[in-house]
């Protein structure tokens, strides 16, 4: 191993409250204790995949080649879902395969295997706590050095989910509102491509009962208090309020339309 | 020492927004750059020792031997409580002596030392915030090899608390929801012994104005949004509902009675 | 490089749930996967730099000497307030410059230079979230040994917030609550000086609608439920409930006002 510690980092529904997440990370440093772990998210919402997914799907892939994401949201424990490791895109994924990684991987190829190994699990394994029993000891495992190919056989069919893409044609986009973060912005499923290809029309964006007219590009360019479109940080549009919530404020939640006109 | 970082684990009920936690990390750090922190939690209920030595209990014994658990849930901080280091099954522990540790060790020895060696301690101590002025630099000095024996004399009468037991005849068992967790499952402290010792048995759980006939494997073994008992990741009795909250669903709460019913 | 590794401490409003603090530490780890990464807060409240500023201002300075502090509070993301590298007092800091450091300073020299040497930025900048695309990289090139020259020009005129100070007279103080943490306590802006200065004089505390007469040393010293003054870990006057929650109890929020009357 080189002098630079292998990164492992640690994505779950667990919230901040219970030992669930000490027991994963006590777990990987029982195996691996020059491991460099990383908390990206404990309060995905229960069991929502999707939210996870996008979660891991916007940050997994700036961290450097090799990195471990050990992804716990998992509401069929116990069940026959499949424990499995993936390679995305030079990133390497720990976690159940109830369509997450599919979701991750976002059309990117992956390459799986079923962790069916025992020598890589805990002795004794629990019908609810996957995470502790299987997951982190083979991220754990795989952070020494141990190759996909060792954890079990590998997995042509995937569980697959596909993230809902919008509908556009010439005369505009409907999309929708796919997370809504901790300011209150309302993130969209419309990339920037679809609109900047009428980039010389005028257009519309109705969300709720707010119509706006133009993207914008930063929130300081409206006043305070006032609703704007921009592009944000993953490509996407979104809807916010400078320095205020566009949820509160225009009543709009997660899955509610979003819609583009263009204008000729 | 090894080239294996020495690991301080952290809980405590100071919250995520407040400058206490950044505290503690400080006092660590200026004492031993090269320790290996991890946050278990600091959501635990504010003043609530039983909540916190639940979460310690469960996880600590899981990390390599010689892990420091730094605990501060301290109601009676500037009173005339001990502080403390001490040893339970070769896991070491600094806080300070309000019952905690005795629910951690729950029946295990505990091998203690009262902190009074002011060389260990911050030069001005606050009346309010031992974990920055004592536990903090005690748990650095203690993952860079100091004693325990350095830190201060023993103390054979660690003030000492009980879980609360179920109470348990051949008809059957009665105990109580002892933490509800984040997704909502009703944790009891009735173990699974007491359950497998009647196994041929059929038998009756009752948790608020439910009830149920069987004890499943897994959640899944019933319908989405169905209640289900299950033997939990701690091996106890747990009331949930397939993806959904028992908590909610069934009206439930800590400190509920949950009874089992035996029959011929 | 030494041994000892650098550190990074991370303080933001991005909350525990969204992408953006995993993509803040990517990036950071990404140029140099060798530092030690601290999480001080991502609950800052949303946009509320004096509310950050203070979690930083009451925790920065007890890290080791030239700890690199990031700090992402930036409400002005995209508008021309300068991004900026800072030291004050022995300490590092990244962040945007929007008074935000001012207060952590509070009245120390700041040493600063505007980020404007795109060397050390993303190659592509988003408009809305220069943390991921300048902060964290330039925290990441400053635990590398980057000199603080090599980011851009000088900055002598920092943008300036001041705390609000108390009132105070020989007949008393008049102060406000400027911070109310997890338990409830209320953190006041009365430094216990402007009390010591009148202790041989009984005195009287108003805060809502109760009276308190006198200052204790610590929350023990009063009954459970009980409100007591004492003098906080900030050194500063706060209102507290024993085993209990002063905002809740007193109904006293942020920004309410604290009169101290000395008594001849």
């Amino acid at each position: 191993m080189s002098s630079e510690p292998p990164i492992i980092t640690l994505t779950t529904d667990f919230g901040y409250q219970d030992y669930y997440v000490s027991a994963l990370k006590a777990n990987i440093l029982k195996i691996n204790r020059g491991v460099l772990m990383v908390d990206v998210s404990h309060n995905i919402p229960a069991q929502d995949i999707m939210a996870g997914a996008w979660v891991v799907k916007n940050s997994a892939f700036l961290y450097p080649e090799g990195t471990i994401h050990l992804c716990v949201i998992d509401p069929g424990v116990g069940t026959d879902r499949k424990p499995l490791v993936a390679k995305i895109s030079g990133q390497l994924f720990v976690g159940p395969d109830n369509g997450f990684f599919s979701l991750v991987a976002d059309g990117q190829k992956i390459c799986a295997r079923e962790i069916t190994n025992s020598a890589y699990m805990e002795h004794s394994i629990s019908d609810t706590f996957h995470g502790r029993d299987i997951f982190a000891p083979v991220a754990a495992h795989l952070s020494r050095g141990v190759e996909m190919e060792e954890f079990g056989p590998e997995i042509e069919d995937v569980k697959t989910y596909r993230w809902a893409t919008p509908i556009h044609d010439k005369e505009g986009v409907q999309g929708w509102v796919v997370h809504i973060d901790t300011y209150g912005n309302l993130i969209t499923n419309i990339p920037a491509s679809l609109l900047s290809k009428n980039t010389g029309k005028s257009l519309k964006i109705y969300a709720g009962t707010t119509k706006l007219d133009r993207v914008h590009a930063t929130y300081g360019q409206v006043q305070s208090g006032e609703a704007v479109a921009i592009i944000g940080s993953t490509g996407m549009l979104e809807i916010s309020v400078n320095q205020g919530s566009a949820e509160q404020l225009l009543n709009v939640h997660k899955g509610a339309p979003v819609s583009v006109v263009f204008q000729k």
